[in-house]
Formats: C-alpha cells, structure tokens, sequence
C-alpha cells in the first residue's frame, strides 16, 4: 500500500511537473511573444518612419533655401529682359545729330536719361556682356554674319557688335548679335 | 505511517502550488513587464515624433509655397523701382517744345521710348496707380502741399498729382506726390 501510495505520488509529483514545465513554456513563449516582437516592430517602423522625415524637412530646408536664393539673384529677369529694348532705342535716338537750343537740351535730357537706365540696370546686377579678347564665344554671341578674316581680324573673333548683349549675374539675358570673321 | 506519509504528501503538494503559483506570477510580472511598458513608451514617443515631422512637413511646403508665390508675384520689385525715375524724366524731356526735323524725330523716337518702356512696365504689372473719384488716399497719395478747398476741389480731394505713382500688383512702389485740397 505504502509502495502503491509511492508511485500515485511519483505519478502526481511528475504530472506536476509536466503542468509547470508546459505553464512556463507557454509563459516565455508569451514573453517572446508576438505582443512583444510586435511592439518591437511597431516602434522600430516608427523610427524609420521618424527618420525618413526628419532627413526630407533636412532635404527640403536645403531645397528651398537654393530656391529661394535663385529666385533672389535673378530677381527681376523678366522686367530687365523687356526693358533691354527701351535701351536699345534710347542709344538710337541720342546718334541723331540735332541743332539748336530746344533741341540740344532735349538730347542732354535724354542723354541723361540713358545713363540713368543703365546705372538702374547696373545696380540691379544687369549688365552688358563684353569681352576682353574679342574671341567669338557661342554662349554670349549670336553670330547674324559673317566676314573673311584679315590680318586685323583672326577668325573667330568679333569684328563688330550690331546690337548690345546683356547679362544677369552669370546668366545670359540675351546674347550680343555680332558680325564674325571667318 | 500511511496517514504521515499523507501529511507529506500535502505539504509537498502545497509547496508545488506555491512554487507555481511564484512561478507563474513571475513570469506574469514580467510580460506586463518595464519592458513590454518601455517598448510601448517608445513605439508612442516615436509616434509622436513622427506624427510631429509629419505636421512640419506640411507646414514647411505650404510656408515655402507661399513665400515662392510672393516671390514671383513682387519679382522685379526692385529694379521697377530704380527704373521710375527713368520713366520721370522722360516724360520731363517730352515736355520739351522743338523745332527742326532732326529735334522731332529725336522727340519722337523719345515717345516711342516712353510708350515703350510703359508697356514693358506694364506686362510686368507695373502700373500708374489712378483713383476714380481724385479722393485724397494716404495708402497710394503723398500729400505734398495743400490748397484751400473751392467749388471744383472739395476737401479731401487731390488737385494735381505733381509726381505720379506707380504700384506693382497690389503693392505700392512709390506713392503719387499730390496737392491736396483742405
């Protein structure tokens, strides 16, 4: 009997057993439980969800701050680009050879106005192209003819300019139309 | 013996339960655990983080598209400012009485310019700002001498616009010099 009691006993103690070792394994397994990679994973996307946005308002801080720096240092593109022209016409007008007082004070009027324009034009950072070499350079010259090179004039070099070309800061408004030598 | 033997058994019994129980709130404790608590504190900090840059994003694009479309809206601002004194004193010189074919087609190549140079201004939405009822305004008149109000002049109005005014879009570049009536 005593025996009989000792193996119910063993029995029991090794069912026992059984219980808390299944109780535990389904207590870590919930530990490391899809709750727990869950709430990893939640936290890791959110970082990188974090992350990504933090480096597009890094990016886009850069990209309207050279936006905006180009729309400033091109400020006024258009409008010079019209009045170029009204320069143009203005230079015309002062080759016309006038006599008399009325007259005279009329070109000096317009004289004056002219040198006005172009100091606007000037402190507002247009300016006309020039070159120091006389060497036809494609980005600044629209070549509108040409003549055969002598011994004053190489090829490839600007033998007149027929209409002014002017520039905005380092951009082009309109190319200076010269004859070229060839 | 068999009646010790049971006491035995209960108590060891007793002791299994114990430990389980331990066991079992341990391992409770631990999945409600700092750790679950801490992974979830920081799945909702980075939440909150992201949902923070997400805003500002959305802020940055609106303010940045705004300030884009004030920059092209005023674009030129600057220079249609340094040019009306231009378009002043080319009227001034059209005022100019001449006589003598060479005079008048200087004059007239002078008109063309100052018609010109309007146009430009205005395809740039520069414009000669103008009132309907000649009421005195401060946003767009400079009142720059007065003269008693009469029959013809109310109070209030403008007599005579010794320098006109020009805005760009809705701005005022430069108010209109006026002799007011009061």
């Amino acid at each position: 009997m005593a025996e009989e009691e000792k193996k119910d006993d063993q029995q029991e103690k090794s069912l026992k057993d059984e219980i808390l070792e299944e109780m535990t394994a389904d207590l870590k397994e919930e530990i490391d439980s899809p709750d727990t990679a869950k709430l990893q994973q939640e936290r890791d996307d959110m970082e990188d969800k974090y992350l990504r946005a933090a480096a597009e308002i890094s990016n886009m801080n850069n990209r309207f701050k050279k936006e905006r720096e180009q729309l400033l240092k091109y400020d006024g593109q258009k409008l010079a680009t019209a009045i170029l022209p009204v320069l143009d016409n203005l230079e015309r007008a002062l080759q016309t050879e006038v006599e008399g007082d009325a007259a005279e004070s009329l070109k000096k009027g317009v004289e004056m106005v002219y040198s006005h324009l172009e100091t606007a034009l000037k402190d507002n950072h247009i300016e006309e192209i020039t070159t120091e070499d006389n060497k036809f350079d494609p980005n600044i010259h629209q070549a509108v003819q040409t003549v055969p090179a002598d011994a004053d004039h190489p090829a490839n070099t600007v033998v007149q300019v027929l209409q002014k070309g002017y520039r905005l800061q380092d951009r082009v408004l309109r190319p200076a139309m010269v004859v070229v030598a060839n």
